[in-house]
């Protein structure tokens, strides 16, 4: 078997860490399987070099910050080689010059075009243990390049599936993937199985335990992905294609607080005044979810939807920029407000799911702002302070903290 | 013109000394010459490293420590670029993958087989100053290396050679070359021109201002050198070809104390024994520098030599393990010696150097143990209490502390 694991900077940030860390890499390895380790800058090793740059110049290019970042993971790497030596097996760090990782040309938020998998062959062949710099990327200009958020999970996975790995292992601090935040529903469960479409609307919709880039990849690659805790030896969370039938209707509950309403008030009704609306927002590379739009009425209608609370301030600003062109009377936007969301496999062939949803949330007495939903997700807009209350009802109402 | 700036890492040890450094080289670039900057890695950087690795696992291989110190460059590359960049200057960072050093194999101490210069001369082009990694190369493996000591010199000699550059300025926190190390000899004198031989010799016998294989690159490609100090802008000491022919018999004197002398006793007068004893050291990587004979008596002579310090014990190992195939009675060593050398290209025409040198140390009552000569160097080995005094008496016999 060959097993990509990847490891997060906390699984490595002190030389105690490191050594766990290995030790679970060589009992692998003396199984008889080929392993490669895919690892993040120790602790906080990259928060620290950007801080160093900034020191220099807080206009520092993405150009150079990539440069300086990459360091994080190499450092890493050598040290993790140099950890598996010291318990008798045979390592190699590589980093993304050495492995050739391919990516796009972007600084600071790469795509893999490409991942060589000879280098990484050549020396799982001559039975080392594979320890690869995550995050990283060499683009056309041969220059490194950083992948952005939860770029090692993607390594790990573009790794696996260039190599044609049996099973890639994502290490958290967390045993896997949760039916909702077990700091906020206290019977949350361990999902056993999920499937790649589930765990992408969950990734997206702020369950922190995956990137959804990674998921994407997975998906299209078929790479079994496991998700698992660093810290101890429980089963964890199989992200893959098929999942068992015995599933429940929902998998999961998930809630993303970084979210804002922002409604466009008076807006002429008539056809294409919503797609000029929303294709001005695009061409500012601001990502709108949401969509709520009244029914029309004295020839005006209003326009709601949400975007990420980073975007509002630019969101209002282009919006006002083209007030007229766009018709608006006038633009409102409401903070406090926060996504639920409940997803499942088995809800596209189950009309039944969203009233049982409004149904617990109704019974906690918690108001809906807006609705969205796709074949297996329900998304609610609720009010902030309502948040976990309604998480908790809606994990009751599905019944899943009651295990399989 | 095409300038090669080399600081080491005190020079960029933090962010006022990165500025002090981006500065100098702004001012080169707005007279309109291109330049080209080589880094070490900042401050204690690579210590901190090395000592990482040691608690990590205190054998680590050579090939990984190359791994993990490489990174110190890099980080000293980019925070560089930041810093010109901050000063209104493009400037860009490279390292040994994206330069294309190429080098020998060997992990920790390798050399310089090529240096591509495509990419370093595309962004000259650009009008850029490039910002390049010291004391690093990629081998045949597509596996980082480091230099050795003395590396980041080499690698700027290198690049200047590679890129046809029209001076290479070596920075250092002395002013340049002097006639003998200033905190011995009060009125030791900064030498204004040195010949590339005179460099060498001086290099090689503990003048630490430049590495003898920096030099050696220098004179086999003609790189004219500028020794001279990151604090201020003194002019510094010319290495090149030929200098000006006003010049002094001596150029400078050099005292090496890590040194010690190995005697083997009462060896069988007959051919080939030398040859035996320093080939069976010489195949134990023992490098052998002075070498002493004496004059044969009844059928024994004596053979004694100087290696340095660290190479005392397993010399000596090395000869006891063949004592009887050497023909050795006994050996005995003394640690508390010194080199003292006195270098200069006039002394090739001039027989009277040694008496007055000699001459010099009989005045001040210093023993002479071990006398060797090259065409522009003599050197003794005196015992290490009288070194000191001994480098001020030849100092002042040659009257160099005069000035020109």
């Amino acid at each position: 078997m060959l097993i990509v694991k990847k490891f997060g900077g906390s699984s490595v940030a002190d030389k105690e860490r490191i050594f766990n860390v290995a030790n679970r890499c060589v009992e692998e390895y003396k199984k008889g399987n080929e392993v490669i380790v895919v690892l993040s800058a120790m602790g906080d090793t990259t928060d620290d070099l950007i801080a160093k740059a900034k020191e220099i110049n807080p206009e520092a290019t993405k150009r150079e910050l990539d440069m300086l970042l990459t360091t994080g993971e190499q450092i890493s790497v050598s040290l993790m080689a140099m950890a598996l030596n010291a318990l008798g097996v045979p390592a190699v760090s590589l980093n993304a010059f050495q492995v050739q990782m391919h990516s796009t040309s972007r600084y600071g938020n790469a795509r893999f075009k490409r991942i060589d998998s000879e280098r990484i062959q050549h020396e799982l062949d001559a039975k080392k243990i594979v320890v690869v710099t995550g995050f990283q990327g060499v683009n056309k200009y041969e220059d490194y390049t950083t992948l952005g958020r939860g770029g090692s999970d993607t390594t790990a996975v573009a790794i696996a599936a260039a190599l044609h790995a049996d099973s890639c292992e994502i290490y958290t601090d967390v045993e896997g993937v949760y039916t909702a935040d077990p700091r906020v529903v206290p019977n949350a469960r361990k999902i056993q199985e999920i499937s790649y479409d589930e765990m992408l609307e969950l990734a997206s919709l702020g369950a922190r335990v995956l990137h959804n880039r990674s998921v994407e990849m997975a998906k299209k690659y078929g790479v079994q992905l496991i998700v698992r805790s660093s810290l101890n030896r429980e089963e964890g969370t199989l992200v893959k294609e098929v999942v068992k039938m015995e599933k429940l209707l929902v998998s999961g509950v998930a809630a993303d607080r970084n979210t804002a309403r922002i409604s466009a008030i008076g807006v002429e009704d008539r056809p294409g005044v919503a797609f000029r609306i929303f294709n001005t927002l695009a061409k500012n590379n601001i990502n709108v979810d949401i969509i709520l739009q009244s029914v029309g009425r004295d020839g005006t209608k209003d326009i709601s939807f949400t975007v990420a609370e980073d975007d509002v301030k630019e969101a209002i600003a282009v919006l006002e920029k083209n007030k007229d062109a766009l018709t608006i009377r006038e633009i409102k936007h409401k903070d406090d407000v926060a996504k639920l969301s409940v997803v499942g496999a088995g809800m596209m062939s189950n009309p039944g799911v969203a009233a049982k949803m409004f149904e617990a949330l109704f019974n906690a007495g918690v108001n809906i702002n807006m609705i969205s939903t796709s074949e297996i997700r329900i998304t609610v807009l609720v009010d902030e302070i309502d948040m976990d209350r309604a998480m908790v009802a809606v994990h009751d109402g599905f019944g899943l903290g009651e295990g399989l």
